[in-house]
C-alpha cells in the first residue's frame, strides 16, 4: 500500500496530474459540484470527513501558491477561516464572494467533497510550482 | 442535499442495488480488492475513516443478514471484532480464515477502503431482506 | 437489501449527489425532456407510479429548499398543486410559466418520469442544505 | 410520447429485442441480481411498482411461451401464483425450486427489480413467437 | 418476441422515450444526417422499407400531435405527401422549406432512414401526450 | 448516399469486416440472439424486411463459400430453402438441425434480424475468398 | 469477404451513412486533420497508397455530386488536378483556396489519409443521391 | 507529419508497444480476424496495399525475431514466400500448418489487413529485443 | 520491440497522427494542462525525463517546421533557449509571452509532461511536412 | 504541482490502489505486456528512464514487502540484481525463473516499461502494510 500521508488513489492521481494555477475545490458536504466537474465524493456522514482534516492531508503532496475562500467564510464560520490559516501558514488567502467561489468551480479540476457541516465551509487551493 | 446519515452517493446506489444474499467488503487501508470487484475507496489518511463508523453508517439503510469475519480479526484485533457485535447486535457473526475472506472478496458487490490502519479489520456483511 | 422507505439505486444516487441550489424534475409521462439531461424512466403504466407518491419517497431523503411548479399547474390540475403542498408543508413554492419550467430542466441534474396521466403534473424540487 | 400500455422506454427496447426463449425475471424487491445480468430497477418504495401489474403490462407486448416460478412461491405467497395464473391464463407454468429460479437469472435477458413487499414474488416469463 | 405491429427495438426504445414535442424524422434514403442526431439506419435497399410503411408502423405506437413536411414534398412528390395524410387522417400537417426541414434534423431526437428512392420523402412526427 | 445494391451502413462495414469462414446469421424475427453476438436488427414489421430479399442484398457484396440451413427449414418452410437455393445457385447448402443452428449463431460475427414470420426462416452465410 | 472493388471496412461503413451534401475529404500524408473530425488513416509509406487510386475505389460506391479542390493543387500539381477530373469526368469541380479547404474539413464526415507525397494532393468529394 | 518511412499511426502505436515474443499477422484480404484480436485494416481494394511492401515498412520499424508462415504459403504462393525471405534475410522462418496460423491468430497483438490476392499470402512476425 | 530511437508507443502515435501546422507541447513538470487537450505524462521526478532530451527523441521521428517559445525563457532559462536551438539547428523559432504559449496548449494536439525542474521550460513544436 | 518525489500521475494513482500482496512489475525496454495487464510506458529512447532510478521513485511511496527477480538477472546482469539489493536494502528478494516471472505479469496490477537496455532487468515489487 501507500506508506504516505495521503492514502485515497483517486486524489493521489488528481494531485500529481496538476500543473501551476490549476485548481482544487474541497468542500462541505452541501457544496452544489457543476456537472461537468470532476467530483471527488469522499463524504461518509456528518463530520466525516473533516475539512480541515482533508485540506491537511492534501496539501501534504500538492504544492499550493494560493486559497481562494469566501468572505462569508470569515463572518458565519470564523474558526474554519482561521484552521485553514494555521494549516497553510505560509499560502496568501484571497476573499471572494461565495457566490463567485461557486462559479469558480466550474474552472476547477474537480471537486472533493467532505462530510463537513458548517456553513460556508469551503476552499479553493491553486496548485504552484516547486522550481 | 440527502439528509439521512449516509451521505456518500456511491454507497447510496451500491446498498439500493443489494439483494439477497449480495456482499459488501469493509475493510482496513491495505486490503487487496481484486480487478474485477467494484473498488470504493473512501480512505483519505490514516484512521479517517475509521472502519467501525464506516459499517455504523453503512448499517444505517442495508439490511444485514449476517456478518462474516476472518478468525484472525478477533486474534489479533479483539476490539474490531467487539465493535462490529456491538454495532450490529442483533446480526449473527460467522468466522471464516482470512484468506477465505479474501477469496470472498472476488464475489462481493463491492469492497469499500477505509483508512483503518488496524491488522484484519474486515467484514463483510451479507444483505438481507426487510419482508 | 435497503430498508428505508426509498428503494431505487438510480434515485438514491442521485439524491446523495445533490448539492444547494441543484434541481430534480419529477413529471408526469409526457413531459419532454432534453436529451442532454440525465433520464430516469420508473414510468411502467398509466398511473404507476403516481407523481404524488414519487415525490414523497423523493421527499424522505432529499432536504428540500424550494419547490417550483408551473401556474398551469394550479389551473388545470389543482389536485395535483395541492398535494404537493401537503406533502411539502414547510417548503415554499414558486410559479413559474409552463415554458419556463421546461427550459429549466436543461439546467436539472435529472428528470424523473412517472406514470401520471394528469396534464401539467410536473415540480421541480431544489435542494437546500441541512446545516 | 408512447401511446400504448407500457410506458418504459427501457422494458420497451428489451421485450422488442427479445427471441424465442430468451427469459425476462420480474422480482420482488429484494432478489439478487447477477452482477453480469441487465439490471432494471424499477423500484420505488415497498409496493410501487407491484410483481403482478408488472407482469400485466409486460405481457402486453410480450410474447409469452412459459413461465417458471418457484415452488416456494405457491407454499408461501399462494396469492402471488394465483395471481400470476389469471394474468397469463394460457401460459403454462413450470415449477423450480427457488435456488434453481436464482440460477437462472444468470441466462436471463433481465432482471426487473419492481417494489414488490411479498417473500418468494419472482416469475421468469420465456419469449414465444408469434407466427 | 414482441407480438405488436413495431417489432424494432430501436424504435422501440425511442418512441417510449419521447415527450411532448419531441420529434422523430423518417427520411428517404439520402437525407443528410447530422453527426449530433441519433441514426436509426433501416435502409436495406432500393425501396426496402418503405417510408409510407415506416410512418405506418411507428404511428401506431407514437401519439402523433402535428406533421412537418417540405413544400417541395407536395410539388415534386405529390403521392408521398397524399399517402402521409391517409396514413395520419387527424393529424395536422405543416409546410416548410426542405431547407429548414434539414435544419430541424439538429434539433430531432432521431433520424430514421429508410430505404425510400423518392425525391423529398421526408417527414417529421411531432410527438402528442395522450391525456 | 452509396450508390450500390446495398444500403445499409451496419451491414456495409459487417461484409467488409468478414475473413475466410467467418459466419452471418439471416434470422426471421424470432430468431434469439446470443447476448455476446451482435445484433443488426433490421425489423420493421411483420415481413419488413424479407428474409429472402435480405439475403438477396447481402449476397450482392459478400463472396458467399457455403450456406448452413436447418433440416427444418426444408420440411416446415420449403419455400424458404427453395428461395435460398435461386438466390445462391452455384453455393453449396449444408443441412444442421435447428438447435445447432442455434448453437453457431455464438460463434457468428453477427446476426442480422428480419422481420420475417415463416416458422424456421433462418441461414447462415459463410465467407469465401475471391481470389 | 467483400467481393466488390472496395475493400476496406471503415470506408464502407463511410459510405453507407452518408446523406445529400455530406462531405468526405481524400487528403495528402501531410494534411492536418481536425481533432473533431473522423480520422481514417490509410497511409503506409510514401505514395501507398496513392491519392488517385484511394478517390477511384471511393467513388466505385459512391455517388459523387460535386468535388471541391484548392486552387493550389492546379497551380502546383496539375497532374493531380487532371487526374482527378478524368476520373470523375461527369461530376463538376469547385475551386476554393488551401485555407478554406482546411477550414471546410471541419465540417466533413471524414478525412481519408492517403500515402500521397505531392504537395496541395487533397479533395473533397460531396455526396449526392441516386434518385 | 511523421519524417521515417512507416507513416501509418495506428501501426506505429503498435510496433512500439510491442515486446519480447509478442506477435503481429500481416495477411491477404481474406484472412480470417478473430473478434478477440485487434484489426488493423489498410485494405483499399485488390493489390493495394501489397502484402509484401506492408511487412516491408512494417520492419522497417520492429525488431523482428522470427518468422512465421504457413507450409501452404511455400506450396501455392512460392513468390510470396521468398519475397517475404528476401524483406527479412536474417530472420529465421518457421512453417507452420495455413489451420495453426489461423489458430495463433487469437493470440497475436494485431492482424494487419492488406489488399493483397495471393492465396495463403500471410506471415506472423515475432518481436525481438535490440539488446 | 521497436529499434529506433523513440521507444514510447503514445508518442510514436501521436507523431504518427501530425498533419501540417499541428502543435505538440514539451513542457515542464509544472506546466498547467487544459482538461480538453491530451495529456501524455511521461515525469517520473525531477529532472526525469530532461526536457531537452525529450524534444531531441521527439524530433527524430518527427517533422519539425517551426518552434515557439516565449520570451520568458530566454530571459530565465538561457540555457534551455540554446540547448533547444542546438538540437534544432535548421527549424525557425518564434518567441511569444508565456501567457501566449499556455492559451496555445488549448489548440495543441497535445501537451508532453517531462520531469524538467527549470522555470519557463517549454517549447511547442509546429509540424511541418516532407513533401 | 505535486512537490513529492514521484511526479507521474500515473504511477500516482497506481501506487494508491495496491493492497497487501498486489504486484507491479517495473521491466526493461523489451519485456512483453499481455493484453490484459495494465500498461504504464514511461519508455522514452534508450536509457531513459533507467530501470533502478524507476524502482527507486516507485519505492518512495509504495510499501514494499517482497521483490521477485529473475535468476537470469542476477547470471546475466548482475549490476542490476545488486543495485536492486542497494535500492531495497531490508526487503526480502525471491528468485523465480524468467518464465515464471513473465507469467506472474498476467497477475500484476501493472507492468512499469522503462528505457533499460539491459537483459532481464525486469523486477516485481510486491506491496506490503504499513501497520
Amino acid at each position: 500500500m501507500k506508506k504516505t500521508l495521503l492514502l485515497n488513489s483517486v486524489l493521489s492521481e488528481l494531485i500529481a496530474s496538476l500543473g501551476h494555477g490549476d485548481m482544487v475545490v474541497i468542500g462541505d458536504a452541501g457544496l452544489p459540484i457543476p456537472p461537468e466537474t470532476r467530483r471527488i465524493d469522499l463524504a461518509l456522514c456528518r463530520g466525516i470527513p473533516p475539512l480541515l482534516e482533508t485540506v491537511r492531508v492534501i496539501a501534504s503532496e500538492m504544492q499550493v501558491e494560493k486559497a481562494l475562500i469566501a468572505t462569508e467564510t470569515g463572518q458565519r464560520s470564523p474558526h474554519i477561516r482561521d484552521g485553514l490559516g494555521q494549516l497553510l501558514p505560509n499560502t496568501p488567502f484571497e476573499e471572494v464572494s461565495h457566490e463567485q467561489l461557486k462559479a469558480l468551480c466550474r474552472q476547477a479540476r474537480a471537486v472533493v467533497r467532505t462530510g463537513e457541516y458548517t456553513p460556508y465551509a469551503n476552499v479553493i487551493l491553486v496548485a504552484g510550482v516547486v522550481f
